[in-house]
């Protein structure tokens, strides 16, 4: 991590630690420059990565402000670490339905511009927020990026084994999605009825170095999923 | 607009285009600072908005690419100017349920922290995509700060009347979304069923100032709508 990309994160932690809210006056730039002993570039950069996830905004002559929290319980939209991070005050759980490796179809080839004869790890996974039940989530990961992956570990959160073990980077990814009636397949492992309301999500998640690595298609669960976005203007 | 907005303007109108696709890679630091004629200052900050958009990503000591550009007929969640200026390619219009004046209920208090005795125009409109339904849209706007709005103005884009002739700054929003089947009356108006799927988004929308001054309810017609989101590592 760069060092601006730290003193985001300090700020942002003391933003949340003092418990700041929507219009509440951060100290001026020089006074962090002093406080975190970095350069003046460095807070302008974490500065302006505050400003675009939505952290804080800022008035030219007048000053750094902090922005509005989200609401309790929902799921940051903007978060592409999986949600794992963002929900860490939950309890997460998965049930693994399987963990195989296939050949991609032409969606996957599309997708993570891979050749047909390369291994995908194609697993399927029931997530539950506090005991009950929040998606089903399918992933399809390039085997020679992700190249060991088992029962044991998707039981867990995938990319926290993919960025601590692995040490891979992730950077960033697409979101495309819709809402649709469930089929009678997806019903039942949500335990709901064909033909209820569902948020479905395609993503696809690359690597810092712009290598796509995983495709996931997750169906949400409508009653018990939420969802939060902050913009920022350009 | 400050100098580094206009050039992330310019540089994406390039990419487009230049029809540049997932990895393509844009011209070095050097090159941007020599063809737009500006500081490295504005063009490492007019990056960074791009970065933090979706447009581009960067490696250190590699170089800066363009990211997959999103599918046609996809909403983008970060626009935050009404969806208006995302869909411009598309045929869209405004079907006036009515136009008035109310006094604020507690959700309108607590959301645009104004007091019970402000003026609110309280606007419904049904907004059409290519002739077909799109979204039912509840809006609420505090009147000592948009302080005139008539039928035939919320019949077109009430962002660009805001902007343009207001010349208010529209600034960033948070939006909470989740989905729900659809009540009778909502049904109704968007030609659907009781009991249909539908998204849900609740966004309130603030002046570069941070002073909040629209709040929008807007269920959308699930066979209509489709939305599109980029994420950037932080």
């Amino acid at each position: 991590m760069l060092k601006y990309q730290q003193i985001a994160q300090l700020i942002e932690q003391k933003i949340i630690e003092d418990n700041m809210g929507q219009g509440e006056k951060l100290p001026s730039l020089g006074h962090l420059i002093d406080y975190y002993q970095v350069s003046k570039s460095t807070i302008v950069k974490a500065l302006s990565i505050l400003e675009n996830r939505g952290v804080i905004y800022q008035i030219q002559g007048s000053g750094i402000f902090a922005r509005k929290r989200k609401k309790k319980g929902y799921i940051n939209m903007l978060e592409n670490q999986g949600f794992t991070s963002d929900l860490e005050n939950f309890n997460l759980s998965s049930k693994v339905v399987f963990v195989k490796i296939i050949k991609p179809t032409e969606e996957l080839i599309n997708n993570l511009n891979c050749s047909n004869d390369d291994d995908i790890y194609h697993i399927k996974r029931i997530r539950y927020i506090n005991g009950q039940i929040l998606c089903i989530e399918e992933s399809f990961y390039l085997k020679n990026i992700v190249n060991y992956l088992n029962e044991d570990i998707v039981e867990h959160s995938i990319f926290h084994y993919v960025k601590d073990i692995l040490k891979l980077n992730i950077g960033f990814s697409d979101k495309h999605f819709h809402v649709e009636k469930l089929s009678e397949e997806s019903a039942q492992l949500l335990e709901l009825k064909k033909g209820d309301p569902s948020l479905h999500i395609e993503e696809l998640f690359y690597l810092t170095s712009g290598q796509a690595f995983d495709f996931s298609k997750t169906i949400y669960h409508y009653e018990h999923s939420q969802f939060f976005l902050q913009s920022s203007n350009f």
